[in-house]
């Protein structure tokens, strides 16, 4: 190994860091509480760029709307579209632009929420950041974790991304209407999920076509009357 | 705001992440020398997961073979699959798995390019984590820094991860083929990145088809003939 191979400030990041996960914990377990007590769900949608989260909340929203009342949390590095878009079908949403930071954290959907406090609904969905890597160390003090990986991303994703698979209850294969242009082995995809997280309840849909979003609706009903 | 709102510890992060970005500036700069002492010219490849970077690898091997010679560095927080597929096609390449972290350091680069100091080559690629935010902070000592966006990710990710072009060189638009099948402005997309780097050359193209890669292959051949 040569002189310019080694850094002295990496063990001092990796304590702060270590310091910086369990303050957030600490702060999701109060969301968590905060969040049973005003009898509502909470879902963490975590995935890259550009994985269909905010057409999957806009075919939720119209899926669910009269039955069951929900709002929405966005993150994004910057920019206020999500927001624009969940807003343009009247729900309640909180835009968080994170000024190019990679994920949300439990203080800033503690922020967020606080902006909601005057809206009465059953499920909170919280739009994380398009990013397969960090959010996932990061708990919000959701109920559900779900990730979401599109078709055009390819099907070994689990595999070099676990991380983002570890703690999910809810993968969701999304675009699946594109599975015919796509050398996508869906059977190998949810095998590959399966080996890191075998509880993990793996839902291929398509919000553009309406293909297994049956599934999706009910998993969330089931989640609301428990 | 509410008692848990703050965190003590944040100042302190910044702090160190700001002397880390310093430490990573300084080995850039030392790999930069050592690449010009080597007469190579090396990109830095930034998006999100499944964009199609090594798909375009693949590509560009096949169409530069016996012209000019060139290497790869592959990044991915978890297994060696894209290092294989470089591999099988009879390019030196070394794989950084970053055992879960989000983006390469110019360290992690300067170890992997000590792993091909027999071979001779003109072009290092380097494919950065698919992550379309943390890579962008850290310089590797690239000569060009190339952003990909893919079309099914949709034609507004410049407005929502800007930090990603801000010091790119270049900007390619992946997977056109995909154009009949997307709701997806290319015109919008380009004018999106120019507002943000109006020195941005951009390259639509698909790497299944081969439209737009005779413009990419010659951005390369005019860069090693620099």
């Amino acid at each position: 190994m040569c002189e310019h191979c080694g850094c002295q400030e990496r063990n001092k990041e990796l304590e702060i860091k270590k310091h910086l996960l369990e303050a957030n914990l600490d702060l999701a377990a109060k969301n968590r509480d905060l969040f049973r007590k005003r009898g509502l769900k909470a879902l963490n949608l975590i995935s890259a760029p550009g994985s269909g989260k905010t057409s999957l909340l806009e075919a939720t929203i119209d899926a669910l709307k009269g039955q069951i009342p929900l709002a929405v949390i966005e993150g994004d590095p910057e920019t206020e579209r999500d927001a624009a878009r969940i807003r343009a079908k009247g729900v309640p949403v909180v835009q968080i632009t994170t000024g190019g930071a990679c994920h949300l954290d439990a203080r800033m959907v503690h922020q967020a929420f606080h902006q909601l406090e005057e809206e009465t609904f059953r499920l909170l969905f919280i739009e994380n950041v398009g990013n397969l890597v960090c959010p996932s160390s990061f708990d919000l003090g959701e109920d559900v974790r779900v990730v979401l990986v599109s078709v055009p991303e390819g099907s070994d994703k689990p595999a070099k991304y676990p991380a983002a698979f570890h703690k999910a209850q809810v993968f969701l294969i999304t675009k699946i209407d594109l599975l015919p242009y796509f050398d996508f082995d869906l059977e190998e995809c949810k095998r590959l999920a399966w080996k890191i997280n075998p509880q993990l309840q793996i839902i291929p849909l398509s919000a553009r076509t309406g293909e297994g979003l049956d599934k999706w609706l009910s998993f969330l009903q089931g989640l609301v009357s428990k």
